[in-house]
Protein backbone atom coordinates (compact mmCIF):
# COMPACT_ATOMS: atom_id res chain seq x y z
CA UNK A 1 0.00 0.00 0.00
CA UNK A 2 1.09 3.81 -0.88
CA UNK A 3 0.49 6.68 1.45
CA UNK A 4 -1.88 8.47 -1.09
CA UNK A 5 -2.24 12.05 1.22
CA UNK A 6 1.57 12.81 0.67
CA UNK A 7 2.51 11.20 -2.27
CA UNK A 8 1.27 14.19 -4.94
CA UNK A 9 3.14 16.67 -3.20
CA UNK A 10 6.26 14.72 -3.43
CA UNK A 11 6.17 13.76 -6.94
CA UNK A 12 5.68 17.83 -7.67
CA UNK A 13 8.18 19.22 -5.69
CA UNK A 14 11.77 17.52 -5.18
CA UNK A 15 12.58 16.80 -2.07
CA UNK A 16 13.01 18.93 1.08
CA UNK A 17 17.17 19.48 1.22
CA UNK A 18 16.22 18.40 5.23
CA UNK A 19 14.76 15.31 4.29
CA UNK A 20 17.36 14.87 2.29
CA UNK A 21 19.92 15.39 5.46
CA UNK A 22 18.39 13.53 7.60
CA UNK A 23 18.09 10.53 5.70
CA UNK A 24 22.30 10.76 5.62
CA UNK A 25 22.23 11.54 8.64
CA UNK A 26 21.14 8.29 9.57
CA UNK A 27 22.75 6.50 7.14
CA UNK A 28 26.16 7.44 8.43
CA UNK A 29 25.32 7.49 11.91
CA UNK A 30 24.56 3.42 11.27
CA UNK A 31 27.36 3.50 9.20
CA UNK A 32 29.73 4.36 12.56
CA UNK A 33 27.45 2.03 14.88
CA UNK A 34 28.50 -0.75 12.16
CA UNK A 35 32.05 0.11 12.71
CA UNK A 36 32.00 0.18 16.27
CA UNK A 37 29.98 -2.80 16.80
CA UNK A 38 32.79 -4.51 14.93
CA UNK A 39 35.55 -3.04 16.93
CA UNK A 40 33.38 -3.72 20.51
CA UNK A 41 32.84 -7.54 19.14
CA UNK A 42 35.99 -8.60 19.06
CA UNK A 43 37.52 -6.50 21.40
CA UNK A 44 37.10 -5.47 25.11
CA UNK A 45 35.90 -1.59 25.64
CA UNK A 46 38.84 -0.41 27.10
CA UNK A 47 40.75 -1.65 23.66
CA UNK A 48 38.84 0.20 21.23
CA UNK A 49 39.34 4.40 20.82
CA UNK A 50 37.79 6.67 19.07
CA UNK A 51 40.23 6.97 16.78
CA UNK A 52 39.99 3.02 16.10
CA UNK A 53 36.45 3.54 15.05
CA UNK A 54 37.09 6.31 13.03
CA UNK A 55 39.45 4.72 11.08
CA UNK A 56 37.32 1.53 10.82
CA UNK A 57 34.77 3.84 9.45
CA UNK A 58 36.59 5.83 7.31
CA UNK A 59 35.76 9.14 8.81
CA UNK A 60 37.90 11.62 11.03
CA UNK A 61 37.64 12.05 14.49
CA UNK A 62 35.35 15.30 14.50
CA UNK A 63 33.26 13.81 12.59
CA UNK A 64 32.66 10.30 14.72
CA UNK A 65 31.97 13.22 17.67
CA UNK A 66 29.74 15.14 15.68
CA UNK A 67 27.36 12.47 15.36
CA UNK A 68 28.17 10.69 19.12
CA UNK A 69 28.45 14.13 21.13
CA UNK A 70 29.43 11.44 24.43
CA UNK A 71 32.42 10.17 22.40
CA UNK A 72 33.37 6.25 22.94
CA UNK A 73 30.97 5.89 26.18
CA UNK A 74 28.16 6.61 23.61
CA UNK A 75 29.20 4.88 20.12
CA UNK A 76 29.63 1.58 23.25
CA UNK A 77 25.93 2.21 24.39
CA UNK A 78 24.78 2.66 20.80
CA UNK A 79 26.70 -0.39 19.70
CA UNK A 80 25.09 -2.71 22.84
CA UNK A 81 21.94 -1.66 21.85
CA UNK A 82 21.99 -2.62 18.40
CA UNK A 83 23.74 -5.77 19.34
CA UNK A 84 20.39 -5.99 21.63
CA UNK A 85 18.62 -5.78 18.76
CA UNK A 86 20.01 -8.33 16.70
CA UNK A 87 19.60 -10.11 19.49
CA UNK A 88 15.85 -10.01 19.91
CA UNK A 89 15.49 -11.12 16.47
CA UNK A 90 17.04 -14.42 16.94
CA UNK A 91 14.69 -14.79 19.64
CA UNK A 92 11.27 -14.99 17.35
CA UNK A 93 10.50 -18.30 15.79
CA UNK A 94 7.14 -19.25 14.16
CA UNK A 95 5.38 -21.43 16.53
CA UNK A 96 4.95 -24.74 15.14
CA UNK A 97 6.57 -27.54 15.03
CA UNK A 98 8.24 -29.67 17.88
CA UNK A 99 9.12 -26.90 20.50
CA UNK A 100 12.72 -28.58 21.11
CA UNK A 101 13.31 -28.14 17.33
CA UNK A 102 12.03 -24.58 17.39
CA UNK A 103 14.47 -23.97 20.69
CA UNK A 104 17.23 -25.82 18.66
CA UNK A 105 16.70 -23.16 15.64
CA UNK A 106 16.57 -20.15 18.33
CA UNK A 107 19.80 -21.54 20.02
CA UNK A 108 21.76 -21.60 16.49
CA UNK A 109 20.81 -18.12 16.21
CA UNK A 110 22.35 -17.09 19.12
CA UNK A 111 25.10 -19.14 19.74
CA UNK A 112 26.51 -17.87 16.19
CA UNK A 113 25.66 -14.19 17.31
CA UNK A 114 28.00 -15.21 20.62
CA UNK A 115 30.64 -16.54 18.07
CA UNK A 116 30.70 -13.45 16.24
CA UNK A 117 31.03 -11.00 19.19
CA UNK A 118 33.21 -13.12 21.22
CA UNK A 119 35.37 -10.66 23.19
CA UNK A 120 32.56 -8.08 23.14
CA UNK A 121 30.02 -10.67 24.95
CA UNK A 122 32.41 -11.52 27.48
CA UNK A 123 33.46 -8.88 28.11
CA UNK A 124 30.08 -6.98 28.43
CA UNK A 125 28.80 -10.33 30.66
CA UNK A 126 31.77 -10.88 32.90
CA UNK A 127 31.33 -7.44 34.18
CA UNK A 128 34.00 -5.34 35.78
CA UNK A 129 34.33 -3.23 32.44
CA UNK A 130 34.56 0.46 33.20
CA UNK A 131 32.31 0.29 29.85
CA UNK A 132 29.43 -1.54 32.39
CA UNK A 133 26.79 1.01 33.15
CA UNK A 134 23.25 1.00 34.15
CA UNK A 135 22.23 1.58 30.90
CA UNK A 136 24.11 -1.59 29.68
CA UNK A 137 22.76 -3.23 32.25
CA UNK A 138 19.43 -2.58 31.61
CA UNK A 139 19.70 -3.29 27.46
CA UNK A 140 21.27 -6.74 28.69
CA UNK A 141 18.45 -6.92 31.05
CA UNK A 142 15.51 -6.04 28.15
CA UNK A 143 17.35 -9.18 26.17
CA UNK A 144 16.82 -11.75 28.98
CA UNK A 145 13.10 -10.62 29.54
CA UNK A 146 12.64 -10.40 25.40
CA UNK A 147 14.39 -14.26 25.93
CA UNK A 148 12.19 -15.54 28.37
CA UNK A 149 8.92 -13.66 26.82
CA UNK A 150 9.18 -16.01 23.53
CA UNK A 151 10.28 -19.26 25.58
CA UNK A 152 6.80 -18.33 27.47
CA UNK A 153 4.73 -17.36 24.53
CA UNK A 154 6.00 -20.78 22.77
CA UNK A 155 5.10 -22.99 26.00
CA UNK A 156 1.65 -21.09 25.95
CA UNK A 157 1.78 -19.30 28.83
CA UNK A 158 2.71 -16.11 28.71
CA UNK A 159 1.54 -15.07 32.44
CA UNK A 160 2.61 -17.66 34.11
CA UNK A 161 2.57 -18.61 37.73
CA UNK A 162 6.45 -18.04 39.99
CA UNK A 163 8.00 -21.42 39.76
CA UNK A 164 7.66 -21.51 35.58
CA UNK A 165 8.98 -18.15 35.31
CA UNK A 166 11.78 -19.01 37.74
CA UNK A 167 12.69 -22.08 35.69
CA UNK A 168 12.89 -20.05 32.56
CA UNK A 169 14.75 -16.84 33.65
CA UNK A 170 17.17 -19.73 35.63
CA UNK A 171 17.44 -21.71 32.18
CA UNK A 172 18.45 -17.92 30.50
CA UNK A 173 21.52 -17.23 33.02
CA UNK A 174 22.50 -21.03 32.25
CA UNK A 175 22.55 -20.47 28.48
CA UNK A 176 24.76 -17.70 29.15
CA UNK A 177 26.97 -19.08 31.51
CA UNK A 178 27.29 -22.06 29.20
CA UNK A 179 28.59 -19.42 26.45
CA UNK A 180 30.82 -17.72 28.28
CA UNK A 181 32.30 -20.79 29.41
CA UNK A 182 32.53 -21.82 25.67
CA UNK A 183 34.37 -18.93 24.93
CA UNK A 184 36.93 -19.17 27.83
CA UNK A 185 37.50 -22.74 27.10
CA UNK A 186 38.62 -21.90 22.69
CA UNK A 187 35.01 -22.64 21.71
CA UNK A 188 35.05 -25.99 22.63
CA UNK A 189 33.16 -28.25 22.44
CA UNK A 190 31.80 -27.80 18.66
CA UNK A 191 28.59 -25.34 18.50
CA UNK A 192 25.87 -28.21 17.66
CA UNK A 193 27.03 -30.24 21.07
CA UNK A 194 26.66 -27.18 23.09
CA UNK A 195 23.37 -26.59 21.60
CA UNK A 196 22.26 -30.14 22.14
CA UNK A 197 23.14 -29.76 25.82
CA UNK A 198 21.28 -26.66 25.97
CA UNK A 199 17.98 -28.06 24.61
CA UNK A 200 18.37 -31.64 26.98
CA UNK A 201 18.88 -29.04 29.66
CA UNK A 202 15.96 -27.42 28.90
CA UNK A 203 14.19 -30.43 28.90
CA UNK A 204 15.44 -31.76 32.03
CA UNK A 205 15.07 -28.27 33.88
CA UNK A 206 11.52 -28.14 32.68
CA UNK A 207 10.46 -32.35 33.85
CA UNK A 208 12.09 -31.48 37.06
CA UNK A 209 10.22 -28.01 37.97
CA UNK A 210 7.09 -30.08 37.29
CA UNK A 211 7.99 -32.55 39.44
CA UNK A 212 6.73 -30.14 42.23
CA UNK A 213 4.70 -27.38 40.85
CA UNK A 214 1.29 -27.65 38.75
CA UNK A 215 1.36 -24.98 36.69
CA UNK A 216 4.79 -26.48 35.08
CA UNK A 217 3.90 -29.75 34.85
CA UNK A 218 0.66 -28.95 32.47
CA UNK A 219 3.02 -26.95 30.53
CA UNK A 220 5.59 -30.24 30.34
CA UNK A 221 2.59 -32.76 29.43
CA UNK A 222 1.23 -30.24 26.69
CA UNK A 223 4.96 -29.39 25.32
CA UNK A 224 6.28 -32.80 25.30
CA UNK A 225 3.02 -34.30 23.01
CA UNK A 226 4.03 -32.08 20.21
CA UNK A 227 7.16 -34.14 20.23
CA UNK A 228 8.12 -36.98 17.45
CA UNK A 229 9.04 -40.09 18.19
CA UNK A 230 12.76 -39.25 15.88
CA UNK A 231 13.36 -35.91 18.43
CA UNK A 232 15.38 -34.47 20.86
CA UNK A 233 13.26 -35.67 23.42
CA UNK A 234 13.01 -39.06 22.49
CA UNK A 235 16.72 -39.98 22.06
CA UNK A 236 17.41 -38.01 25.62
CA UNK A 237 14.70 -40.47 27.26
CA UNK A 238 16.23 -43.18 25.35
CA UNK A 239 19.77 -42.39 26.46
CA UNK A 240 18.58 -42.07 29.75
CA UNK A 241 17.07 -44.97 30.81
CA UNK A 242 20.14 -47.47 31.27
CA UNK A 243 21.09 -44.99 33.98
CA UNK A 244 17.21 -44.94 35.19
CA UNK A 245 17.33 -49.17 35.01
CA UNK A 246 20.69 -49.01 37.21
CA UNK A 247 18.77 -46.81 39.92
CA UNK A 248 15.98 -49.52 40.30
CA UNK A 249 16.46 -49.58 43.65
CA UNK A 250 15.53 -46.35 44.50
CA UNK A 251 12.24 -47.36 43.63
CA UNK B 1 51.34 -29.21 69.61
CA UNK B 2 53.22 -26.64 70.38
CA UNK B 3 56.44 -25.22 68.79
CA UNK B 4 59.01 -25.55 71.25
CA UNK B 5 61.89 -23.83 69.68
CA UNK B 6 60.04 -20.15 70.75
CA UNK B 7 58.46 -21.22 73.43
CA UNK B 8 61.03 -20.72 76.22
CA UNK B 9 61.51 -16.94 75.36
CA UNK B 10 57.78 -16.60 75.48
CA UNK B 11 57.81 -17.95 79.21
CA UNK B 12 60.55 -15.96 80.81
CA UNK B 13 60.32 -12.67 78.50
CA UNK B 14 56.97 -10.20 78.80
CA UNK B 15 55.37 -10.23 75.38
CA UNK B 16 56.74 -7.72 73.55
CA UNK B 17 54.89 -4.33 72.93
CA UNK B 18 54.89 -4.96 69.39
CA UNK B 19 52.96 -8.27 70.06
CA UNK B 20 50.60 -6.71 71.76
CA UNK B 21 49.87 -4.06 69.86
CA UNK B 22 49.60 -5.61 66.79
CA UNK B 23 46.97 -7.93 68.30
CA UNK B 24 44.91 -4.86 69.24
CA UNK B 25 45.25 -3.93 65.59
CA UNK B 26 43.75 -6.67 64.19
CA UNK B 27 41.08 -6.95 66.49
CA UNK B 28 40.43 -3.49 66.27
CA UNK B 29 40.28 -4.05 62.32
CA UNK B 30 38.30 -7.27 62.33
CA UNK B 31 35.62 -4.85 64.34
CA UNK B 32 35.86 -2.45 61.85
CA UNK B 33 35.34 -5.04 59.12
CA UNK B 34 32.79 -6.86 60.46
CA UNK B 35 30.30 -3.42 61.13
CA UNK B 36 31.76 -2.91 57.38
CA UNK B 37 29.98 -6.47 56.22
CA UNK B 38 27.26 -5.87 58.44
CA UNK B 39 26.27 -2.68 56.64
CA UNK B 40 27.34 -3.59 53.31
CA UNK B 41 25.28 -6.86 53.54
CA UNK B 42 21.97 -4.69 53.77
CA UNK B 43 22.80 -1.77 51.48
CA UNK B 44 24.01 -1.52 47.93
CA UNK B 45 28.08 -0.35 48.35
CA UNK B 46 26.76 3.88 47.11
CA UNK B 47 24.68 3.72 50.33
CA UNK B 48 27.16 3.21 52.61
CA UNK B 49 29.33 6.20 53.49
CA UNK B 50 32.90 5.97 55.96
CA UNK B 51 30.84 7.58 58.75
CA UNK B 52 28.07 4.90 58.90
CA UNK B 53 31.33 2.56 59.25
CA UNK B 54 32.82 4.31 62.24
CA UNK B 55 29.38 4.75 63.56
CA UNK B 56 28.33 1.51 63.60
CA UNK B 57 31.66 0.44 64.95
CA UNK B 58 31.77 2.93 67.54
CA UNK B 59 34.69 4.38 65.92
CA UNK B 60 35.86 7.76 64.52
CA UNK B 61 36.41 8.56 60.54
CA UNK B 62 40.30 9.09 61.58
CA UNK B 63 40.61 6.12 62.71
CA UNK B 64 38.95 3.93 60.22
CA UNK B 65 41.29 5.20 57.94
CA UNK B 66 44.29 4.47 59.63
CA UNK B 67 43.31 1.06 59.48
CA UNK B 68 41.94 1.22 56.01
CA UNK B 69 43.44 3.79 53.90
CA UNK B 70 42.16 3.40 50.94
CA UNK B 71 38.46 4.13 52.36
CA UNK B 72 35.08 3.45 51.59
CA UNK B 73 36.28 1.01 48.90
CA UNK B 74 38.96 -1.00 50.33
CA UNK B 75 36.82 -1.34 53.22
CA UNK B 76 34.53 -2.82 50.72
CA UNK B 77 36.85 -5.13 49.36
CA UNK B 78 37.85 -6.43 52.89
CA UNK B 79 33.84 -6.67 53.94
CA UNK B 80 33.58 -8.75 50.17
CA UNK B 81 36.97 -10.72 50.77
CA UNK B 82 35.77 -11.61 54.64
CA UNK B 83 32.13 -12.62 52.96
CA UNK B 84 34.01 -15.01 50.52
CA UNK B 85 35.43 -16.64 53.62
CA UNK B 86 32.22 -17.16 54.83
CA UNK B 87 30.64 -18.69 52.21
CA UNK B 88 34.01 -21.18 51.57
CA UNK B 89 33.26 -22.24 55.07
CA UNK B 90 29.36 -23.02 54.37
CA UNK B 91 30.81 -25.23 51.21
CA UNK B 92 32.83 -28.15 52.99
CA UNK B 93 31.02 -31.25 54.04
CA UNK B 94 31.58 -34.36 55.36
CA UNK B 95 31.94 -37.36 52.41
CA UNK B 96 29.41 -39.45 53.57
CA UNK B 97 25.53 -40.24 53.00
CA UNK B 98 23.61 -40.26 50.51
CA UNK B 99 25.21 -36.93 48.05
CA UNK B 100 21.34 -35.17 47.26
CA UNK B 101 21.69 -34.81 51.50
CA UNK B 102 25.07 -33.51 51.06
CA UNK B 103 24.50 -31.09 48.85
CA UNK B 104 20.82 -30.11 50.92
CA UNK B 105 23.15 -29.00 53.59
CA UNK B 106 25.52 -26.94 51.61
CA UNK B 107 22.30 -24.73 49.63
CA UNK B 108 21.07 -24.59 52.98
CA UNK B 109 23.86 -22.70 54.96
CA UNK B 110 24.34 -21.06 51.30
CA UNK B 111 20.84 -19.78 51.01
CA UNK B 112 20.75 -18.89 54.96
CA UNK B 113 24.45 -16.60 53.34
CA UNK B 114 22.40 -15.36 51.16
CA UNK B 115 19.21 -14.30 53.48
CA UNK B 116 21.36 -12.70 55.92
CA UNK B 117 23.21 -10.72 52.70
CA UNK B 118 20.24 -9.72 50.78
CA UNK B 119 20.78 -6.30 49.15
CA UNK B 120 24.90 -6.50 49.15
CA UNK B 121 24.13 -9.99 47.66
CA UNK B 122 22.17 -8.36 45.10
CA UNK B 123 24.45 -5.36 44.66
CA UNK B 124 27.21 -7.75 44.20
CA UNK B 125 26.35 -10.00 41.72
CA UNK B 126 23.67 -7.68 39.67
CA UNK B 127 26.60 -5.60 38.54
CA UNK B 128 26.68 -2.46 37.62
CA UNK B 129 28.11 -1.13 40.84
CA UNK B 130 30.54 1.25 40.76
CA UNK B 131 32.49 -0.42 44.05
CA UNK B 132 32.87 -3.55 41.35
CA UNK B 133 36.51 -3.63 40.50
CA UNK B 134 38.10 -6.87 38.78
CA UNK B 135 39.66 -7.33 42.62
CA UNK B 136 35.81 -7.97 43.76
CA UNK B 137 35.00 -9.87 40.61
CA UNK B 138 38.32 -11.84 41.14
CA UNK B 139 36.68 -13.15 44.59
CA UNK B 140 33.29 -13.64 43.40
CA UNK B 141 35.40 -15.91 40.95
CA UNK B 142 37.23 -17.50 43.70
CA UNK B 143 34.33 -18.38 45.70
CA UNK B 144 32.75 -20.36 42.69
CA UNK B 145 35.54 -22.00 41.93
CA UNK B 146 35.52 -23.01 45.49
CA UNK B 147 32.05 -24.31 45.14
CA UNK B 148 33.10 -26.04 41.99
CA UNK B 149 36.12 -28.27 43.42
CA UNK B 150 33.78 -29.45 46.64
CA UNK B 151 31.00 -30.61 44.34
CA UNK B 152 33.49 -32.15 42.14
CA UNK B 153 35.41 -33.67 45.57
CA UNK B 154 32.13 -34.91 46.22
CA UNK B 155 31.19 -36.78 42.61
CA UNK B 156 34.64 -38.57 42.89
CA UNK B 157 36.40 -36.67 40.22
CA UNK B 158 38.28 -33.44 41.24
CA UNK B 159 40.31 -33.39 37.96
CA UNK B 160 36.88 -34.11 35.62
CA UNK B 161 36.77 -33.64 31.69
CA UNK B 162 35.39 -30.51 30.03
CA UNK B 163 31.55 -31.85 29.89
CA UNK B 164 31.11 -32.37 33.58
CA UNK B 165 33.10 -29.26 34.48
CA UNK B 166 30.98 -27.11 32.52
CA UNK B 167 27.84 -28.67 34.14
CA UNK B 168 28.90 -27.96 37.45
CA UNK B 169 29.76 -24.75 37.08
CA UNK B 170 26.40 -23.86 35.21
CA UNK B 171 24.25 -25.33 37.76
CA UNK B 172 26.26 -22.93 40.34
CA UNK B 173 25.63 -19.97 37.81
CA UNK B 174 21.67 -21.60 38.05
CA UNK B 175 22.27 -21.65 41.65
CA UNK B 176 23.42 -17.52 42.19
CA UNK B 177 20.60 -16.71 39.56
CA UNK B 178 17.60 -18.30 41.44
CA UNK B 179 18.92 -16.58 44.27
CA UNK B 180 18.77 -13.22 42.97
CA UNK B 181 16.00 -13.61 41.48
CA UNK B 182 14.26 -15.22 44.99
CA UNK B 183 15.91 -11.89 46.49
CA UNK B 184 14.13 -9.87 43.80
CA UNK B 185 10.76 -11.83 44.65
CA UNK B 186 10.91 -10.54 48.34
CA UNK B 187 12.44 -13.94 49.33
CA UNK B 188 9.64 -15.96 47.88
CA UNK B 189 9.07 -19.14 47.30
CA UNK B 190 10.16 -20.24 50.99
CA UNK B 191 13.86 -21.56 51.51
CA UNK B 192 13.30 -24.66 51.81
CA UNK B 193 10.90 -25.04 48.41
CA UNK B 194 13.90 -23.28 46.79
CA UNK B 195 16.22 -25.76 48.11
CA UNK B 196 14.66 -28.42 47.12
CA UNK B 197 14.49 -27.07 43.23
CA UNK B 198 17.85 -26.87 43.10
CA UNK B 199 18.89 -30.35 44.45
CA UNK B 200 16.10 -31.71 41.67
CA UNK B 201 17.59 -29.18 39.01
CA UNK B 202 21.22 -30.68 40.29
CA UNK B 203 20.04 -34.38 39.68
CA UNK B 204 18.60 -33.83 36.43
CA UNK B 205 21.12 -31.77 34.72
CA UNK B 206 23.80 -34.39 35.69
CA UNK B 207 21.48 -36.93 34.30
CA UNK B 208 20.79 -35.36 31.29
CA UNK B 209 24.19 -34.70 30.90
CA UNK B 210 25.08 -38.30 31.23
CA UNK B 211 23.10 -38.82 28.48
CA UNK B 212 25.78 -38.15 25.79
CA UNK B 213 28.93 -38.14 28.29
CA UNK B 214 30.55 -40.97 29.28
CA UNK B 215 32.55 -39.74 32.14
CA UNK B 216 29.56 -38.19 33.04
CA UNK B 217 27.49 -41.22 33.03
CA UNK B 218 29.83 -43.33 35.45
CA UNK B 219 29.79 -40.44 37.80
CA UNK B 220 26.02 -40.58 37.84
CA UNK B 221 25.85 -43.95 38.09
CA UNK B 222 28.07 -43.55 41.63
CA UNK B 223 26.32 -40.95 42.55
CA UNK B 224 22.85 -42.49 42.48
CA UNK B 225 23.98 -45.41 43.97
CA UNK B 226 24.57 -44.01 47.34
CA UNK B 227 20.52 -42.41 47.14
CA UNK B 228 18.50 -43.75 49.39
CA UNK B 229 15.09 -45.10 48.85
CA UNK B 230 13.27 -42.09 50.84
CA UNK B 231 15.97 -39.55 49.36
CA UNK B 232 15.72 -36.67 46.97
CA UNK B 233 16.13 -38.91 43.80
CA UNK B 234 14.19 -41.13 44.53
CA UNK B 235 10.70 -38.53 45.33
CA UNK B 236 11.87 -36.79 42.06
CA UNK B 237 12.03 -39.77 39.96
CA UNK B 238 8.29 -40.71 41.64
CA UNK B 239 6.82 -37.26 41.24
CA UNK B 240 8.14 -37.46 37.40
CA UNK B 241 6.94 -40.86 36.54
CA UNK B 242 3.17 -39.91 35.32
CA UNK B 243 4.83 -37.01 32.87
CA UNK B 244 6.92 -39.60 31.35
CA UNK B 245 4.08 -42.21 31.28
CA UNK B 246 2.16 -39.39 29.10
CA UNK B 247 5.30 -38.83 27.03
CA UNK B 248 5.18 -43.21 26.27
CA UNK B 249 4.23 -41.73 22.65
CA UNK B 250 7.48 -41.08 21.97
CA UNK B 251 9.17 -44.22 22.58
Amino acid sequence: MTSGGSAPAATTRPAPRGAYRRLSVEERRAELLAAALGLFAHRPPEDVSLDDVAAAAGASRPLVYRYFPGGKQQLYEAAIGSAAEQLRGCFTEPQTGPPTQRLSRVLTRYLAFVDEHDAGFSALLQGGSVAETSRTNAIVDGVRRAAAEQILIHLGTPEPGPRLRMMVRVWITAVEAASLIWLDEGKQPPLDELRTWLVDHFVALLTATAARDEETARVARATLALEGSEGAVADLTRRILPLVDDAAHLL
